[in-house]
């Protein structure tokens, strides 16, 4: 398909693994009969945007458009289209296809495609043959059916995280059933962990948050957590141990798995949401067979989770908390991202991607 | 109390954590009201009677008579005693004693006690203060609580076994929900894996045998395993990613976790039943977040999954592939076990003990 065919948007892109961020005219695929155009308002920018435009989870190909939090409203609709309407404040997520056929995707959890599912960015687009390019732009063409609705009530700048960081902390707390009744930990006060207190306390759960920033404790409690313990408060850990059902671990770097492990208590779970690429410490065995403790991983979440997350929000009222930047600021953002200097996830306004 | 109160019995015992196993005669508690007193007919070696003996669990008091894989029957009962009776085949395991009172025994989940079981060496025997003594003897004093019904259909020698081995691999087996149409990897051919072989087979899993060993594969078949995948070979490896729902790991030493978490398919969880004491790598978290597989840890089996686990292999036939040695082999027979020059369990005639 000649790119001559596609519809035209500004976007901001990394030419090779070392450079900035910098203005790209490029164009998206024609609407195809089940496909959504939208006009992107706002996108978050997740920690794994510079992992990826940084080579740093494998080769990529450039230029690249990171961004998989995107926000926008619907401009153009396929003749098939029926979810979704012009107007409709509508998400993107991180993936924009998959199989549709295999167990995972008929269960709704397309994230866990077993043919792989393709992201938002630096995927292959299956219409095309081509990378897909992310939310760092005007404007994207999705299938519908990877495209959810935002409940009216959310401010959508404030919702765009949600498309991540949202749905990556609520498929394990629903997974795992956190709620009334039932104590989560949460290690890391982040993107994903301030969203992951606020939709765990939101649930119904007692939330303790781990941290190893003092200045974060207040925070934490404001955003819903009941109990902080903070990393060299040996009392506090001590008093943990054998407490907690479920932990979610947003830490991506190295870190003391085990210390984390031993506060769960009998039958309780450790997910691990960081992918840290360099190796850590096992955990001690006996620290996870003395009270049958299990350690897990998850990767953010299905179609239908997603919507069911943005629904929750939007009947609590939740969304994150952002700073909100234009697309002159977003090179500086990913240096202060880097040295954790953000609370708690920088938004993109995207109407000033291409401006000037 | 007077140790002079109590029933000579006569045991074997090591005095300190190098020396070898040596006859001791010694005494055990006089039977209490809920106490069964049993004679000793046949006692399983298990390879953590090594490690408890040596030390390398931490510090022990000596003399220490180890063995938790107990056979009898039942010559003198307490006079509050209910569920067990003069002349009755039982067994005894790897715990005596718990609180009774927590979450844990409430639920029949004494091995995970929590304020800590008593082990059936190695421990502190509540009644008298006393180091507890395993079944390296002649005879035993218990509590009927945590003496289990050995089913008149099994060979005594091939149960004793089951006590330890058997319900180690069958607690994780059903908590986990092993059976018809499901597909489980066992790890390790041992004490364990063997076991863990012929019960997963018997509760209608597919079962897939995974060992260093290309000598055990046919033995690995005849337990009961429907394939055998061997270290080496990259293809069966190949052929076997995303494809199993539970994984029972019986390797106590380092070894590659995450090739074996590839194996798991989404949801899929790997159990580790080994207490390695050597750090290990982790596995990639990304391994486990990309189909939200879980790694954990399972120890022993409470008293009613072990009742539970002995009538499931009285009504199915099942028994340990056991060696039976007498007391004068036992110190050849740990050689042997710490080389793996054992198919699959060492198992000492008890009668023998104390003959000169």
């Amino acid at each position: 398909m000649p790119a001559a065919a596609g519809i035209p948007v500004a976007g901001l892109a990394v030419r090779d693994a070392a450079s900035p961020l910098a203005p790209w005219a490029f164009q998206r695929r024609t609407v195809g009969p089940r496909d959504v155009q939208i006009a992107i308002h706002h996108c978050g920018v997740c920690h794994s945007d510079l992992h990826t435009a940084r080579g740093e989870w494998g080769a990529m190909r450039y230029p690249l458009v990171p961004g998989h939090e995107i926000v926008g409203r619907v401009v153009a609709v396929g003749r098939d289209v029926t979810r979704h309407a012009i107007g409709d404040a509508v998400g993107v997520g991180c993936i924009v296809d998959s199989c549709r056929d295999c167990d995972a995707c008929r269960r709704g959890l397309e994230n866990y495609c077993e043919r792989g599912s393709t992201g938002t960015y630096a995927g292959i687009e299956q219409q095309t043959g081509l990378p897909t390019q992310g939310g760092y732009s005007t404007g994207i063409v999705v299938d519908e059916a990877f495209v959810v609705k935002v409940p009216a009530s959310l401010d959508l700048a404030a919702a765009a995280p949600l498309l991540c960081a949202g749905v990556t902390t609520w498929s394990p707390l629903r997974h795992w059933e956190a709620g009334p009744g039932t104590r989560v930990g949460v290690v890391g006060l982040g993107g994903l962990g301030h969203m992951a207190i606020r939709l765990a306390a939101a649930l119904g759960a007692e939330v303790t948050a781990f941290t190893t920033s003092p200045a974060k404790a207040d925070d934490a409690r404001r955003l819903g957590a009941q109990s902080v313990v903070v990393a060299d408060d040996a009392p506090a850990w001590r008093s943990r141990r054998n407490s907690l059902d479920l932990i979610l671990d947003t830490v991506s770097g190295p870190h003391d798995v085990d210390r984390l492990l031993r506060t769960l208590r009998l039958d309780g779970a450790m997910v691990m949401l960081g992918l840290s690429p360099d190796p850590m410490p096992f955990p001690g065995t006996f620290t996870l067979a003395s009270r049958r403790r299990t350690l897990a991983g998850s990767m953010i979440g299905g179609i239908p989770e997603t919507q069911a997350m943005l629904d929750f929000c939007g009947t609590h009222g939740l969304g994150a908390e952002i700073e909100r930047i234009t697309a002159h600021d977003v090179n500086i953002a990913w240096q202060r991202m880097v040295r954790g200097d953000v609370r708690y996830r920088f938004v993109i306004d995207c109407e000033t991607i291409g401006m000037g």
